[in-house]
């Protein structure tokens, strides 16, 4: 039975899952749920994921939400290529940049995406420029790392690119709006300020199928 | 060459870790850090953890930070008993429970832990009692699905009870400091709200060992 994956255009978490399902070349049925419907809070849809969040993984009859946890999934069911590393040490530097993504990039990403993309509390300037200065400390520690490094773990491509990549695509979206103009977030141009994380960002939109993982709302 | 864990007493964390070594039955040379000297944020520490905080592991020249990244690393390299799970779909349903633990019982958590126990923010009555208010959300999500299980995933104690564990000791020890009682978060008594998770945190309190991981400053 095929995959389907329960997922929202522009879901960071929706699209690491769909880079991961790229990575190891699993076909599988798309159901894109539209927010502006509510779909993502209909009865059916809280049957698979009672917290009515993006994405769901329906594996038969196997039913799986949050993202993280799909990645590990698909990769011990699946596990050509490994996105978990070879060995202890790279799966555990793996899993520290991806609890480092989730600790110290999304709160701070999350105080730029609502204010600028929805207009909520968009006066508190002092707080959303601490939030893009904590962005910016973090942008540059993974500048770092890239420097000597085509990938933040290991030889290949791993769940730790994608797992913050999607959340670098939307701070980067984010920070290009007309209304982030005049907050001087200092993020862009990427190739200036992080010119490392630049170049990373193409090598991953050069994964084939990089290209259906795009949230379609964006293009 | 032993195992050395930088650790933090009631740091939720730490615990973390210190559970998966005793259930792993892994001796470790124990260095805990004193808060209250600042030795966290050590140069020699800084060294091994640059975000100065808790808890590092060093496995001989490896050394290694963030609680979950420790944790896969240790089940990885020593894996017995797995505390991952032994099927993909454990593993999934296992990392599911540990984000949603990192996603909706943190965050409230936090918004708990800092105004009580450190006096900032106790004025804002209205934030704390929303907080208590998700964390019992949460709460009866585990207590419902500790009814027909042991464990919060599969058979046995995995990496799920122990991701949990440490913050809802924090939580329970939070809710009964004095500061806490004119708030009224309807935490307390565990075993009168939430039966089945007062059971299940006699299994882990069971565990061999369980006592060393124990906060030495709570005792």
């Amino acid at each position: 039975m095929a995959l389907e994956l329960y997922w929202g255009s522009g879901s960071p978490f929706s699209w690491r899952v769909m880079l991961t399902l790229e990575l190891k070349r699993l076909p599988y049925e798309s159901k894109l749920l539209e927010f502006s419907k509510e779909d993502h809070k209909s009865y059916e849809y809280l049957k698979l994921n009672p917290r009515g969040k993006v994405p769901t993984l329906k594996d038969g009859d196997f039913v799986l939400y949050e993202s993280l946890a799909i990645m590990a999934y698909l990769d011990r069911k699946y596990p050509d290529p490994p996105i978990f590393g070879e060995t202890p040490q790279e799966t555990g530097r793996i899993w520290r940049s991806i609890s480092e993504t989730d600790s110290y990039v999304i709160p701070p990403g999350t105080k730029l995406v609502i204010p600028i993309f929805f207009g909520k509390g968009l006066e508190k300037t002092n707080e959303i420029q601490e939030a893009a200065s904590a962005i910016r400390e973090e942008l540059k520690r993974a500048d770092t790392a890239l420097a000597d490094s085509d990938w933040l773990v290991g030889a290949r491509v791993s769940a730790a690119d994608i797992a913050l990549l999607p959340l670098i695509q939307l701070i980067l979206r984010v920070a290009s709006k007309d209304a982030a103009k005049p907050l001087k977030l200092g993020l862009l141009p990427l190739d200036q300020s992080y010119p490392n994380i630049a170049a990373w960002v193409k090598r991953v939109e050069a994964i084939p199928g990089y290209e259906r993982t795009y949230p379609p709302h964006w293009k």
